[in-house]
């Protein structure tokens, strides 16, 4: 997608720095009080911050950014990757002072963007999409920031195809979620799809064979075969998934010690993603 | 141990509860302002917190344990465990709005124990200890204690047998660490080894292959056959392990998609753990 940005734009027009002087300036609106909107919202709007997750995203062609707003200190290392942004996108460039004013606390990454989370497609019109050979991870109530942004750095690194969330999932675009999985709950494609009943009719009715995780499975992880349409479902922090879910479902476990078995999701991803992937593992 | 603590104690001498009502109560002093002492540190006193790590702790003997300090509401669902405490650890027992006067902050858990971290054996002489067939983690450098809580829980959930650290690495102690570990990083044998060649010298001498893992490895983690003495070498969080320690060592990478290729370091000691395990997998 950075060759298209590249194709639309003379490579050569320069990037336009707008300096920010005056914290109350309206146009760094959206960087305000940071904190204060994760907690009401951002109405369709994410916040991505630092080197790595916007380098992720220039590299993506940065068609979902508003804006960006870099300290000036910061701004020499990232200067590369903004010159690959289209030129539509306002830069704002302001002083560690100023910055911190805005934002209400000490930015010391000093790299933040405000962009537009896409328009999220159908789960089965995104299964549809998907080609023969497919991995799709889905998640039943997850509920935590962390493991949420986890989960989809581990999706990235091995190549998952899609991210499906049922209803009870919390926010892959909340600013911590996308701090966490490195940018990539900003592209790997992701889909709600209701309640974890529709979720799996929908994996099911996309010819997908399915694999639930849990401690209790009736299978190992290494009895899996990997190929074809598969999907593993993951449940949520402490429980896990439901007894009518594991009743319907493939099971597999991982072996753990007796004495401690106990296993963070994301790190349980990382295991099952690392095992099913298609990247050559 | 939870048996030597039984043996050496009438099974019916009941629990002793110590009423607390001033957050001044010298008696609880271990508990007061928790975050500030978390940065001060804690004289070789660790904090372990919630459920499941108490839990871990009495079923250990809870021979490391000083005290408890427990709200009223939380002691119903922890006095079984409790009763398994050696009866000169003393128990307090305080209302929810005097125990977050005594720590500080909101305790939505109520439960809290300070102890005593064990002395440490020196590398040499734990490795030595170890069986023939034994998994070792050593560690280079980890700064996050959340990334060090994670890969001790790891270790302790795939039965490594230790966990090394280099000088550069972070406690393993801290409070969060404890947490995220689920107290894993109280149980699991580790040892300092002073700088990351001094380490992998005594891993070396112990009769242990060595791996170290990295993007650049030059073979796949599927290539290493378990068995016999193994330890794996993990570097720190971003620039991970330095070219010196690569050069000389057997080096491993897991595949991961070309564009993305991030993973976390625990997330990435549970790959290699779960592959190189005992615990059946």
């Amino acid at each position: 997608m950075s060759s298209l940005a590249t194709a639309s734009l003379p490579a050569h027009e320069p990037l336009r720095l707008i300096p920010v002087s005056d914290p109350d300036d309206p146009r760094i609106a959206d960087y305000r009080d940071v904190r204060e909107r994760d907690l009401v919202g951002r109405r369709g709007l994410f916040m991505a911050e630092g080197e790595v997750v916007l380098r992720l995203l220039t590299a993506h062609g940065g068609r979902d950014l508003h804006s960006v707003l870099v300290s000036q200190a910061s701004l020499p290392r990232i200067a590369d990757a903004l010159d690959l942004l289209p030129r539509n996108v306002p830069v704002h460039v302001a002083g560690q002072a100023v910055m911190d004013a805005i934002v209400g606390f000490h930015i010391h990454r000093g790299i933040l963007a405000v962009g537009r989370a896409r328009p999220q497609v159908p789960a089965p019109e995104l299964l549809a999409s998907l080609p023969e050979r497919a991995l799709v991870v889905a998640l039943q109530g997850i509920a935590n920031h962390d493991n949420m942004g986890g989960i989809f750095r581990n999706a990235a690194a091995f190549g998952a195809d899609a991210v499906l969330l049922d209803s009870a999932c919390c926010d892959p675009l909340y600013r911590k979620a996308i701090r966490v999985s490195v940018g990539a709950s900003l592209i790997v494609p992701t889909a709600r799809a209701g309640t974890t009943a529709e979720m799996m009719e929908a994996i099911a009715a996309a010819g997908f064979d399915l694999v639930a995780l849990s401690p209790s499975g009736r299978e190992r992880l290494s009895d899996i075969v990997p190929g074809g349409r598969q999907a593993a479902l993951f449940g949520t922090e402490g429980p896990g998934l439901p007894p009518e879910v594991l009743a319907s479902t493939r099971t597999i476990s991982i072996p753990m010690a007796a004495s401690f078995d106990s296993l963070n999701v994301a790190t349980t991803s990382g295991i099952v993603l690392h095992h099913l992937s298609r990247t050559g593992g």
